[in-house]
């Protein structure tokens, strides 16, 4: 048997609520979705004025880098033509992200879940996300 | 140009936290999906003990009842083998859903979003839509 | 080498309008779809007020019926359980359309194309494809 | 409540219109899409001649730009390897397009719909949606 830890509800609520803080400050609505060390979503909200493309898109970024416990950046750069990883892209039907703005949430060494922006820039988009995890980090 | 009104977060978050506390009320952890009126995700919650499976089924009975202006349950109805609608439960790759749990909000006529819940039996999942319906229509 | 006469976009609008004067006589706003000899989407209109679930729907029974030189009603019925047909609704990913409202347009013995509508009830989409499929015919 | 504004079909046959139109000039058969602020489907044509792969390629250019708000050929730019937004062109099932052709229609500063061609090159499918664009601007 293996024993988990994985961020529950109230954690998850939390990363949103940062999240949301810090995409009010830079003006720009958003859609956040945060998912379980399975890669399943706990919960997605879409700030007024987001993206509907970025709905799966946010989602999708959770999911990555809680699946793969790694952030979507770190992808974006191992993608690049004649890099090791790339065409990695498409897998999945498309759900692996590799453009910035989904994190993991590591605790002790292990991933218990992710968190996935999308509406912005990449660069915004990791701001953001940066912020849900700074939150769930601050309350360990 | 047509004018449509349709439910922003804060309409999302006040369904979602009446239809949690229903969920608590009869104890059984559900997830619960709240779309627009073109069927796109607003916000989504999984409680802690809400089933995997039940992720996507809330999602989509929300995409239904809010695209199809209609409560998933009487697609259940009118789909029964002999029935008109038989054979309906598999369109759109799976996303119509049939089952109890997705309720359509109607407003002066026009729908302007929905609510899917799933991870109870389909009465239970329609008891706890119907308290998180309840609760946008009282703030009307 | 095959020789084969296919609806072109003339023939897909003369289907469309005619399809949607038989819904505003009946007072149904609907989705309305005309593919050709292969089941590829030729014209499509969502009425104001049709369903955006019906969108995908429209276009799979229309694809249904092109591609299978049948009309989706036929399958509604070899497909109810103990039938040798049953299951299939939920071919093609889902695509395979067993409810009424999907026409092949036959031509000399040869399927020329179809035409699918979804939003009313299936007798209600059934009697809009068949207003579509008149109006071509006559033009013969 | 959120109150929007989006295309219905009449707004949907102008553009169609104009952009056959110009389709017709530069002697390029198209598909042509045009979605609702939501990226949901509001009419579809494709021309004698028009390519089958471009009736999934119109739609999926048009869902793009107005679910993003966003012309498809500012993701071609942005997406290139090297590129912040590399990797986006498989997001959302390879829904997400990075090719010329998907324009939003912008109305006070809000995305009230998009126009997705394509079958011709990428500069003749945005030469095409801009007089679908034009066209309805022109009317309000």
């Amino acid at each position: 048997m293996i024993t988990v830890q994985r961020l529950d509800l109230t954690d998850a609520r939390v990363m949103i609520d940062a999240a949301k803080a810090k995409a009010a400050e830079i003006g720009v609505p958003m859609c956040i979705a945060i998912t379980d060390d399975a890669g399943n979503l706990v919960a997605f909200e879409r700030m007024d004025g987001g993206k509907v493309t970025s709905t799966t898109i946010a989602i999708d970024k959770s999911y990555t880098a809680s699946g793969a416990k790694k952030a979507t950046h770190e992808y974006g750069d191992a993608s690049q033509p004649g890099k090791p990883a790339y065409g990695i892209a498409s897998a999945i039907g498309g759900r692996l992200m590799v453009v910035g703005g989904g994190l993991p949430v590591m605790v002790g060494g292990a991933c218990v879940g992710g968190i996935g922006v999308s509406s912005g820039t990449p660069a915004q988009d990791m701001e953001v996300a940066q912020a849900g995890l700074d939150a769930i980090l601050a309350t360990l």
